[in-house]
């Protein structure tokens, strides 16, 4: 049997990624390496508390090595990898509220949109298993902890994932540069719903799109004439919890 | 006379903000590096023809050495650095909508939150002469042409600015995570308004809240606290648009 890719996130970096893997204690942490330069800040003394035996100061130049970004923040945790969230689970929850990825790339960008649909109570975050960006040190730093709470489930193919999800109930919404609807008018919301990205510069790929419900832009008035995906994905989901809260 | 530091720019990476940089023709350009391994690219041929004598087609490596970030996509430009706005004349706008940093001081947060303010038809941004990042290369990519269009103001430090700003008849509203009033319910955003923004991390500094009219915060809906400073921006420049333009 062909070994499953898994979602990655066994290299945790940056205070409040690595604080929140260690408070949220929902997988076992191996070692958390913490900078000697960094020991007696505030979140860094909390860190080195909260992961007891496991804590492991170590010289600035020992842990540049251990890291793998350049915004480790003096700490580096080495734990379990994220499971894998099942699909299937995900479209079937009630509450359903899923954000699909279709191909983006940037850990940064990834990491962010994470943070940004945990902070909006999103249930799932969907990405493809080959094509897109999985959970790296650099994705762990930019969600800030999020990856410990939202599950990330992986998928075949967007188009067909969003299929299925159609056939269970859901909405399938799309965020296009040349949607319909603005995304302040749009009322699924408060439905079962996926929100689907497209990659950095390129948007939805065209079998992705046919397979939205429908597109939704976010209105500009300036002379860019759209978002970075990060900002759109924070925009579509907060516009989500919005109604769902109101 | 002591040199007034510039706001920067003068480097600009990456396809779209070179192109938006061509584009908008606000500054004299003096070269465009295109990588010969990228010039085939629909986006990179609109490029060269827009800088026509001016387009320098180097081999890649060549390419790295002039470039200072590694995002650059195949493109590097020259230009003259970007002019200081004034802020005086920025506050004494009819439709003042500024956005303030207060010492946030990453580069791919600066450019996203000027990207962001940009397409939410913001007039303005003010930043710390010192304390904060400037537009870097880095922050030429990440603000995607948008610092070609919106305004930027250094000033000797955010308080004082706040002050004058609300004497100029501008409401300051900083963005807080324990401010009393959500996002979505504070009716300023159709009056002359300036947003505030603290530091990744620590958040607005004591003395820039204790001027802020009032302070607003994004409602969130899991078990991450807050959201990326970046994050934030666009949802608070969006949320003026939205109610601006209904």
């Amino acid at each position: 049997m062909a070994r499953e890719p898994g979602v990655g996130g066994d290299q945790v970096e940056g205070r409040r990624a690595v604080h929140e893997l260690l408070r949220a204690g929902r997988r076992s942490v191996r070692t958390v390496y913490v900078s000697s330069s960094a020991v007696d800040e505030p979140l860094v003394r909390e860190i080195v508390d909260l992961a007891g035996s496991n804590a492991r100061v170590v010289a600035p130049d020992k842990l540049e090595h251990y890291a793998r970004t350049d915004a480790h923040q003096g700490v580096v945790a080495i734990a379990a990898p994220l499971r894998a969230a099942d699909f299937d689970e995900l479209i079937a929850r009630d509450d359903a509220f899923l954000v699909a990825l279709d191909g983006v790339t940037d850990p940064r960008n990834l990491g962010a949109i994470i943070r940004s649909a945990e902070t909006a109570g999103a249930s799932g975050i969907v990405v493809g298993r080959h094509r897109a960006a999985h959970v790296t040190p650099a994705v762990t730093k930019a969600a800030a902890g999020a990856v410990e709470h939202v599950p990330i489930a992986l998928v075949g193919g967007i188009p067909n994932a969003l299929e299925r999800a159609r056939r269970a109930g859901c909405w399938t919404v799309g965020l296009d540069d040349g949607g319909d609807t603005s995304l302040f008018d749009f009322d699924l919301a408060d439905q079962r719903i996926v929100l689907v990205l497209g990659a950095e510069g390129r948007g939805l790929a065209r079998l992705t799109r046919e397979r939205c419900d429908m597109l939704v832009r976010i209105p500009v008035h300036g002379h860019v004439p759209s978002l970075n995906v990060a900002a759109a994905a924070t925009l579509a989901c907060h516009e989500v919890a919005r109604r769902r809260h109101k």
